[in-house]
């Protein structure tokens, strides 16, 4: 890596000690060897192991690999929604999802309010088969509350919940007892390049599929019964990602090792001097209005100053990320991902202090 | 890497030069770069330029990045197909793309014959939108010939033409004037780690898959019209594995460097005294008994002794690739890709001389 720091939300910083496990991956050939060889399936156990105590998954919640979270929203859409999902949409990414609903001819539906704005209506349409939440809203800082997840899913006992972990795990704290299925993409809290995604599915989900499968086409070689079929065996339906997959599981472990819970502490902390730097700024201000609703991984701050500001910082060889679509030039978003330092980001905020 | 050299027809041995542009990628941070910034479009646009030269594909010709070639047999059944595709099937790979077809409720037909046998019925039955043809049947060694190619063409000058390039590019000349849409992964020929899947249509294919978009959902974010949305301003719908598609861009790149030619006659010999090994082995022969349609880049040899000569070479730190699926115990399978050197073969074929 060059000596600059990103801190852009994804394509992100990559993890410390990603360059480290990538040369012992080289060296232990582990793009070369057989996807069904004894020491590949290694490889999955351990990741998969791995990924389950750090997100703290319940008994019955399998771990399958996609190519990123853009393939979730399809998966889950060709698998469990044979009518309608309901969205809660308030930024470009939960947009998406309901988009890709729609792409697939699906009759859903959405509560759509201003980007970053908290939710006030938590109405579910009649017939709502899968609910799509989006834990970290990255295209505008806005986080979903494990208390709105936990009423969400005591309104809705026999609807699904997917929810949209990208850039929130492992960072945030999930109660995936809330959730049915989830799913990430590697390229922004751990830290990897981008070419994987996870995806996160319980055993309703499985009945779900199963029962669709009777009836219609799930897709083809990544359906959840196909999925569960090598899934099974810690294996893939077909020659995955192996390097990433690898790295993946290196990575996990890393953090497990140094403690899960010191490092969501530190990203509490990290995330505490980014907000009081930008509260006491006189050029930015925070986008999300709600203070509680206000990302612990994605600061979002908004400014009419933002081109030059992010300009200032790259000059310092510090990547800040713009804002994302039609807020490209108005905001500026911070990543606060596990790779990040403590002293990194105090650094970063004693910098944005002398900006004027 | 290890000291071993992977003979295997995929994941193969790493292209030699992999590891030095891996170590430019990481020092460049390509995999925090944006990518949506120049200096990812540059990349893009260097892998592009480098594949069509490399594949001399015709003008009209785009190259799309997938994430494998099951993902190509899915974007193609889903852009391209609306009741039926024909699939010539000899083998596991071809039968998966069948396979894949059924699985999405079309009503697709195959000419099926036994595995590494030639085909000889050439009928394609009516309302064939879509014909499936291997160029390299990776399980059993089969080789479609150019002529074949260019017969069926002239035959069904309507139909769409889908030909499977995994392990066949860039080391097998092939006319991409017969074919309207052809696609392969990294992790054979290239050398590269599994997770990046390239995918190449011409017009025709764009205009079915425009007129059907009117009608039907094609898929959501890799639909052939929002592929060449994006893939027009060098960009793709999602963050694409960028690591893997700056290094394929390179590894094309040397492989222009050292000549395509070059190239192109080594493979040429590899296969020759591959062939004359096997032929003058009194434990093996071949599988394929055409000797025209015998694979130059994936020589598939019989023998009741396989598992004990893969044994073998192993701990000599040659790793061979065993049959593929039922032939698992009586094949064995060696990678001719450019990555393999002239000596290495050459060594290869001097021990399997002394292999009792």
């Amino acid at each position: 890596m060059s000596n600059k720091i990103f801190f852009t939300p994804g394509p992100a910083q990559l993890f410390y000690t990603f360059e480290e496990h990538l040369k012992k991956a080289i060296f232990q050939d582990i793009p070369s060897i057989s996807h069904r060889s004894s020491e590949f399936i290694k490889v999955m156990q351990g990741t998969i192991e791995a990924l389950t105590d750090l997100l703290e998954l319940p008994e019955g919640y399998q771990v399958y690999f996609l190519n990123s979270a853009n393939e979730a929203w399809d998966r889950i859409i060709q698998n469990l929604v044979s009518n309608q999902s309901h969205h809660f949409v308030n930024g470009s990414f939960s947009k998406k999802f309901y988009d890709f609903a729609l792409a697939h001819d699906k009759q859903s539906t959405a509560t759509i309010i201003n980007d970053g704005e908290a939710y006030s209506s938590w109405e579910i349409p009649e017939g709502t088969e899968l609910i799509g939440v989006t834990k970290n809203e990255t295209s505008v800082g806005h986080s979903f509350l494990e208390k709105e997840l936990n009423q969400l899913r005591i309104s809705n006992p026999d609807t699904l919940i997917a929810l949209d972990i990208v850039s929130a795990a492992p960072s945030l704290p999930i109660d995936f007892n809330n959730v049915d299925t989830a799913y990430f993409s590697v390229q922004k809290a751990f830290g990897l390049p981008a070419g994987l995604g996870v995806w996160i599915a319980n055993e309703r989900c499985h009945e779900v599929a199963n029962q669709r499968a009777s009836k219609t086409s799930l897709g083809s070689y990544r359906t959840l019964p196909n999925l569960k079929k090598f899934g099974d065996k810690d294996q893939t339906p077909e020659t995955p990602n192996m390097l990433f997959i690898y790295l993946l599981g290196k990575i996990a472990e890393d953090i497990l090792r140094a403690g899960t819970k010191r490092m969501r502490n530190d990203t509490v902390y990290k995330a505490t001097i980014l907000n009081q730097a930008i509260e006491n700024h006189p050029l930015i201000n925070h986008f999300v209005e709600s203070k509680e609703h206000r990302s612990k991984t994605t600061i979002v701050a908004k400014s009419d100053h933002s081109s030059r500001i992010i300009e200032n910082f790259k000059k310092k060889g510090l990547i800040l990320g713009s804002g994302y679509g039609k807020h490209k030039e108005n905001h500026i978003r911070i990543a606060n991902f596990p790779t990040h330092s403590k002293e990194s980001v105090e650094m970063l905020c004693d910098l944005l202090e002398k900006v004027e």
